[in-house]
């Protein structure tokens, strides 16, 4: 499916569906017009994106089918997913359709997880807008859907057959969604080393107002990520290297109700892995400040104080028994 | 896993697990107690089930936990799933918990569900207690789900870990449920030469008087399943030959109202599949009259007049239209 609007990429390889391929991608609009003439594919597109690109999608056939999908983590469920799913009967899908996601992390929760149970299974791929399902989500073959005050209780291992990311989506977004996807980046290379993680924060500023610069560090965000997950797709073993920071960061999410973004919570999840690694012996205070530096450049304002601490604890016990992980 | 209370066995491939183990079981009490003391279990047990064998159950330990499934097809759905699931939560499933699905299809499609989507995949183990499920469903990997009035729309492929088939459950079925089993296990035969089909007819009265003596017909049925699913697990090609009678089996299942057991339709089915092949001159009238013979001790009573055609006919093209296939 590689064509001239693509350039470079990688493939992942997949337990589940042997390989799937990762393209950067130029230009939205010509790829869909390459693609418009295609019956037997239907698109799940975030509301707010399909406006905003409003230009672009008019490239598709008016026959196109498309399903917009009001992308709030209070639809990340099965009731919002049967909605979908309605919508998916009312325009005909056929067990050798192909679903085409394109936004967020939210749209590929729900996209990959009806793709999962429909039909026994129908093929999808993902065009990612947001840096955080660039960078990270896109590839892995996780879908997680919520259930009652549960996050991401319910899901499926289920790989896109194709992954397109294009750069120009990053345009649209807040200071506050780069700097969520600068996190988790940090959290990827600061795995591997720490060149990327200092090259990726002493140019934050200039980052941040230039964003097709970020591909070079998305691209090596997802190479790291592919080495892993490539070995440990089910995440039973050395996958778990990557929840760094995230047992952290999940709870200072549930504390503050999500209002600090994703990947910032994973920042300063980090710190805090590290302050621990630190008082046990295992990292010295060198690296610990070293890692400091690099991390209190995309560390969000927030501050403990009694209550939250309280509050902090509980939702870390929480996390850890839903999971049925152990904090790493 | 095998002991002394199991006897001879055989395994079924599986592309997404490996393999799993099928085993007939001797004494349900003994294979009870043996995994009574396992705390990382949780039994889905059809409620009427559970009250019949309410003996054999206590050989569980007290604080065994079980969750009772009130099997009916209005149950096999997305609403029902999350009332278990709840109830899975209130019992403190884990990740590394196993569910042990005791029942017949609708418990075997709620659990395999179920076990696909919670935590992104837990194991699940099979006792199949009707005949329909022993000789059939509980290989295959197929699970189903219906939503809103179509039949099967959600599943998945999920093969349990083991298989264990107690024929002792069959002596708790109606003479309907297990000639339902019985017009199953004839177009399993009839796929493989007439020699079993004629073997099973042949007894039939008898069979049903003592049903112990079905277990050869259903290790049978299983073997020949087994040889098509490891070659086709995700009914992409080959296994679509066991869609034999069943294609105009659903039609007429759904123009009575389900009131006609599967198998027994599957069985007219069977025999109208046959006509056309007849009329297409695919078979000759010799053989359509050696199958006939056989297949007429398990027909139900049912006939056709003007409305009722018309109906089979509108429920003969949505079943096609849905499932994306066309009439083999």
């Amino acid at each position: 499916m590689s064509e001239s609007s693509t350039t470079k990429s990688f493939h992942v390889k997949s337990q589940i569906t042997g390989s799937y391929q990762v393209f950067f991608l130029e230009n939205l609009s010509k790829r869909l017009k390459l693609i418009s003439k295609n019956e037997k594919i239907i698109f799940l597109i975030d509301s707010k994106l399909f406006k905003l690109f409003k230009f672009e999608f008019k490239q598709l056939d008016e026959k196109t089918r498309i399903v917009e999908i009001v992308c709030s983590e209070r639809n990340k469920t099965l009731d919002y997913s049967k909605e979908v799913i309605r919508k998916l009967i009312d325009l005909n899908i056929r067990k050798d359709d192909k679903l085409i996601a394109v936004g967020g992390g939210i749209t590929q929760d729900i996209t990959a997880f009806i793709s999962s149970i429909i039909f026994r299974g129908v093929k999808w791929i993902f065009y990612p807008s947001t840096l955080l399902a660039q960078c990270d989500s896109c590839i892995g073959s996780k879908s997680s859907i919520n259930f009652d005050q549960f996050k991401n209780l319910l899901g499926t291992f289920n790989p896109p057959e194709e992954v397109y990311i294009f750069p120009g989506f990053l345009n649209t977004l807040t200071e506050s969604e780069i700097r969520s996807g600068i996190g988790e980046m940090l959290h990827y290379f600061l795995t591997d080393g720490v060149e990327l993680a200092r090259k990726l924060t002493d140019d934050l500023e200039n980052l941040i107002e230039d964003r097709s610069r970020l591909a070079f560090f998305i691209d090596n965000s997802l190479r790291i990520k592919k080495r892993i997950i490539e070995i440990d797709e089910f995440d039973t073993s050395i996958r778990h290297i990557f929840n760094y920071g995230h047992t952290f960061g999940h709870a200072l999410e549930a504390i503050t109700n999500y209002k600090i973004p994703h990947g910032q919570a994973v920042t300063l999840g980090i710190d805090l892995a590290n302050y621990i690694s630190l008082h046990l012996e295992r990292i010295s205070s060198d690296e610990f400040i070293m890692m400091h530096n690099i991390l209190k450049k995309n560390i969000p304002t927030f501050s403990f104080n009694e209550k939250n601490i309280a509050d902090y604890l509980e939702a870390l016990s929480k996390d850890t028994k839903n999971q049925g992980n152990k904090i790493g």
